[in-house]
């Protein structure tokens, strides 16, 4: 009997969780390289020189949002694997898809921070932050469907809660987007609160927990 | 007695699985800062700078192409370790060979990006396909040879699967890699319908799984 | 009955320690990419090879410098994983609090690298510092608060012992940082010896060990 | 009783053996942007993009070094740790040691890239070579010193065997180092040649094993 290289593939949820941690720690480490040092023209004072480096500032805060985006998805990520036990081929590459658009984030990232003016820029930013809730979303349908997910509770109620929480994220996502109409800085300020909330409780929630 | 030291070294799968996938996620994650963000030269209309970022498409498309190309090969050593139980100074040996050539992957990703049209390109960036296959199938002949694979089932058959689906999919690398006499694109898009066929399983073999 | 979202999130300490050993990995190894190979004008001889190359001590102390701090901060966080066996989705953002200050290590590093004779350089070097150990600080507070740590010994005292190192490595740090005001190259002359200190122990408290 | 942070940091060989792994993944695929892609100058040839690649051939050999020198490294590493069972503090800060050399190695590597010619070039990059060896070998005395280390056989001999190999390895580069004063590309092809040995058993020693 010949068998298929399908059912061979792809068993192992370890290594779709160590390459994971992998692609995330390098871009978000890569995203610090967007902040350039603001090269010296001539000798500067200590005051000057403090200013040249406030005048980075769009660029850390494209920084500090990109690292809340690549953390919520990171905690995402991990809290579905804590889930999921079993894996195939087609997991695997749903992980990898997934993973494709966590590693354009450093693109995406410092193409916000060279044009942190244009609306443009916030859309194309908006659509990484999109495609990863989309593919996040699928990588779990995919893996509840197919029965590779083990709940000591109930799996409807973790299923409806991290399908609802990628939804209502996207969601606000949008709406902050849409804020490009009126500032870009607006949409930047309002989905970094989005991730700051959602990171650490601050509005609402906390003491349901 | 003098105790030799290739006895030693490299019993230890999980080392080796530790450094492919941080390999492959830094490679992975590289492929990105070879999009580079247009440099605006003086004020850019909303318009304008979509313009600009489309004019980057080759460079997303060749950026996908080595996603795919990484992917691919990142699924088809996992699947070989899934088995791998053991391992020996040689082994280690074969698995940093065929990261030698993973960790080329940037480069000929950004050769092929800077020239798309080259044929020459083209048959670089295939020769790195091409040692990726042969590297991963000696470290799999290897494996089998010297008795470290365990498997539940039909050692002949799994062997089998693994061996043929290199080969197979070698002469379809080949194949396209051909095709960038008629003409590079065609080339690319070719390899990259080939690789979406064994990620995802479009075109056939979907119900056999 | 809709599960909250929170408490599924994060359980996991595995996951990150996983990314918190990438991230560290990362910039670690980015730091060396602030040694700049001098480019050559003309053709030099070897003596003077040696001369451009000596040229770049200042770097070499820099990188020094910050891959001490960074191997501190490694240790100390590996320290309290130790003993942190459960997490919760609040505990892992505090992580990404301190591996945000991580990944932004190799940045001031490449400003220090720049501008080593400026007090301001000195004084963002700090503040990096002082932020990894205060976040460092919050990281095991909370974990010891919501009972997340377990020790075969008294737990009173670990935990004391955790928290007053990490105060009096701050106040340290924070005297050097006071010495910019004479020379910047004493204050991290005189940072680097306190994390030689920490780090090997050279001038008390071997015996004690 | 105040307890002393020295007896609680550190013993737990898993997190540096992950570290170790990252910073050599960084590094191993941090060496192949030396590989500079040759710029176009106006419309080439394929015949020019060729020639254009094969002038690249002396990064491609430093390439092939560094990538084996991180490997010869890296396998002696896990080797020492598959014995090491435990770990503290000056051990965590030994490991730390020998990773600074390693994350210097991309430094090392560029330097000889652009250089070389240069005899002190070969220097900079046998002086790199050395201090791993050094680390190693300090790292391994230690473990053993401290019964951290756990065989099934004879320690002495495992111990000797490693501490042997050491030894006989950084003899071997000194004689590849001193070449140089004959030709710098002797120099290279002799310690590859060394590496290739260590790595392959090419020589000698393989019926031995």
């Amino acid at each position: 009997m010949k068998l298929s290289y399908n059912k061979i593939a792809g068993k192992n949820t370890q290594r779709i969780e160590a390459i994971s941690d992998g692609i995330f720690a390098v871009a978000m480490t890569l995203l610090v390289l967007e902040i350039k040092v603001p090269a010296a023209e001539g000798k500067l004072t200590e005051g000057e020189l403090a200013h040249v480096l406030l005048a980075q500032m769009p660029r850390f805060l494209v920084y500090f949002l990109s690292f809340m985006t690549a953390g919520i998805f990171w905690v995402g990520q991990s809290a579905q694997f804590a889930y999921i036990e079993k894996s195939d081929r087609n997991l695997n590459w749903l992980s990898l898809l997934f993973l494709l658009f966590v590693s354009l984030l450093p693109f995406s990232t410092a193409f916000l921070s060279d044009y942190t003016n244009y609306r443009f820029a916030i859309f194309v930013y908006w659509f990484n932050i999109l495609m990863l809730g989309v593919s996040l979303y699928i990588n779990w349908s995919y893996a509840v469907r197919h029965r590779f997910v083990e709940t000591e509770s109930d799996l409807e109620a973790i299923s409806g809660a991290i399908k609802r929480r990628i939804i209502v994220a996207q969601l606000l996502y949008f709406a902050g987007a849409l804020l490009c109409f009126i500032n870009t800085y607006l949409s930047i300020g309002f989905i970094i609160l989005v991730q700051l909330n959602y990171a650490f409780g601050i509005f609402a929630g906390r003491r349901k927990q």
